[in-house]
């Protein structure tokens, strides 16, 4: 049975990679994609192909950015009801659970099976076992076959939305952790506060310290995209939760660091300074 | 020389304990203060007196709530002003650098010096160093005497502020890890997703399972104060930083858990039943 895939950026061509590896035969659909992105997805192995023999594969992942995510659903189901067949959809993208609800419903019954998906950890590497792709709503197992084909599959005793839910409390805490420390560094930095905060870490919350001195660098590049994470992460939560507003707090943050980061990386140089030793 | 100490909360009474026990004098003021706080104030060897009293001592520490930071200011630094003579008032509570320049100017000159102060970490325990006291514009190593009667003083190289930034960020990152753990923690579980997230924090995050597990419940009688902790951050960031919206969002989340804990812990007990591994 052949796979789809939908996107092949990092993850999705990694994903995609892994499946070939393991004897699948992965289809993808990038019409009007760049030149990257097609050479991407076919050094990962993929073959692509137009939307119609996409809606004939046994599955098809859709594995890109949360706001492409609605998309996506509303083009496979799309195609899947000009071709008149059956298939099975798997969302795998970081959308909140009530978005994923609205992925169900597009793609309804009369185009199949559709499966709430999540993956946690980065792309896969030759020789790692990769991120955990987390599953629920899945009845029949159909998830078995990626995890035949090299990926590490968790099925979630849940419906559609639990593994999404999953995703975004995930997410909460690893990119908000990163957010804090960004946050108050930057403000320490201002305050003439950051040389005894940065020992005062060191001495009594090392491994907090160590985790920003990783993963604050490992962000700059990515924080235009954790904004539409985190304003995700805060419809999730939901307006009677006071939490939504930490995360409508964290997407206002990563919007200055991608605007930092356009505009030559002051504020990240600052914070390689500090984190570097001074 | 006298030292006093106002307040007598567990950080306090602990402060003029260790003081009392490498041969300080100790005074305090408790007028209209509960029993039990004029007991533990006893135990721990300090010297209940009057305003005039506390007046002549050569060093005063403030050590409440940062709600009450400047009404003790302000009735100190009467009480000075009716006494004519000078005295040095150490403000060492978790209050916005714009609080403590504040605080100053309600001290001003005509009353001695202010100093900065912020304590991190517990109330000092018997046999251990205790929590780190933290001073800015200390140009006279006026906190020596500190240092030389058992308390661990680490003076910052900054401008009355700069203690207070630290504070601050220290506690924005240190009590903000803790309030993302209970905000997705509870979403979690509201959703179905609680024990994947558990187990996913344990294998991949385990540092942070860790913080969560011990810091969580020790939270629980400690929220009410830190929601005017986390607006005391928030109004440190200022408007024109958008992280200052994640802390108007903590101070919700903490009313929440101290409301929760009015009104029986319901929420409490579901986090302590998912950390205690369900």
């Amino acid at each position: 049975m052949d796979i789809a895939v939908i996107g092949a950026g990092a993850m999705g061509s990694a994903i995609a990679m892994r499946l070939v590896e393991n004897g699948a035969k992965v289809l993808t659909y990038l019409e009007g994609r760049s030149a990257t992105t097609i050479d991407r997805a076919k050094s990962a192995g993929m073959e692509v192909v137009g939307l119609d023999a996409i809606a004939g594969a046994g599955l098809i992942l859709s594995i890109v950015p949360p706001a492409a995510a609605i998309g996506v659903a509303e083009q496979i189901a799309a195609a899947v009801r000009r071709r008149g067949t059956k298939t099975t959809f798997m969302d795998c993208n970081a959308i909140s659970p009530q978005t994923m609800v609205q992925v169900a419903s597009i793609f309804a019954s009369d185009c199949g099976v559709v499966l709430d998906g999540s993956i946690i950890g980065g792309p896969p590497k030759p020789g790692q076992k990769g991120p955990k792709l987390y599953v629920s709503g899945d009845a029949a197992n159909s998830s078995a076959m990626l995890a035949e084909r090299g990926l590490q599959v968790r099925r979630i005793d849940g419906p559609i939305g639990a593994a999404s839910a999953l995703k975004m409390c995930y997410a909460g805490i690893n990119k908000g952790v990163t957010g804090l420390g960004t946050a108050m560094l930057l403000a320490a930095i201002r305050s003439g506060a950051d040389e005894a905060l940065k020992r005062e870490l060191q001495e009594s919350l090392p491994d907090l310290d160590a985790k920003f001195v990783q993963g604050i660098p490992d962000m700059y590049p990515k924080a235009y995209r954790w904004v539409a994470e985190m304003e995700e992460i805060s419809d999730f939560l939901g307006e009677d939760d006071p939490a939504a507003l930490i995360f409508k707090g964290m997407a206002g943050l990563y919007r200055k660091m991608a605007d930092d980061r356009e505009d030559g990386g002051v504020l990240a140089g600052q914070l390689d300074k500090l984190n570097n030793g001074g």
